[in-house]
């Protein structure tokens, strides 16, 4: 029974991140996420990671493979939304009402 | 050493969501925050929860009782941000070019 919750904990929380994923991809808008949580996330996911792998715990090493890359992809496009061609935006507090490219 | 490198994955994980929070706070700008997405990892996180009190694991009950806090405020902003005055707004992946109010 703790192994069933432990394994939908798992699941909710792993395959939570595709929808957001998703719409970062296909919106590309990223002004509401912020760049310090998806970069403290992502190199805390790592963690788990290395974690997982020091134990062998497979499910941890499977959670957080599918997690990094999903968590990857939405940093890498968070990342170049505030590099280039946007002068407003200074980082991830940025909120600028300026117009967006749909 | 594997202890610390769990600790380390724990703190970053769980303190990413606090700048996300503070983030939709401020801004209430959550066109970029997928409904989905924060629908899933708060019932997942609520998982782990349990999972955690059912161990009797401190690190794992700590952890989720503060992520469950940030992201149940991520989710309650973004519900409120889909329900009303907002007629183009029909879910988490309506992505507009609708003026916002910052």
């Amino acid at each position: 029974m703790i192994d069933i919750i432990g394994t939908i904990a798992a699941v909710l929380t792993t395959l939570s991140f595709v929808p957001q994923a998703v719409l970062v991809i296909r919106t590309r808008r990223t002004e509401g996420i912020s760049l310090a949580m998806y970069a403290m996330f992502t190199a805390g996911v790592a963690a788990w990671l290395i974690y997982g792998i020091s134990l062998g715990a497979m499910p941890i090493i499977i959670a957080n493979v599918v997690t990094l890359a999903l968590a990857s992809i939405i940093l890498t496009i968070k990342i170049r939304s505030v590099l280039p061609a946007q002068p407003s935006a200074q980082g991830a507090t940025a909120a600028t009402s300026a117009p967006i490219a749909s």
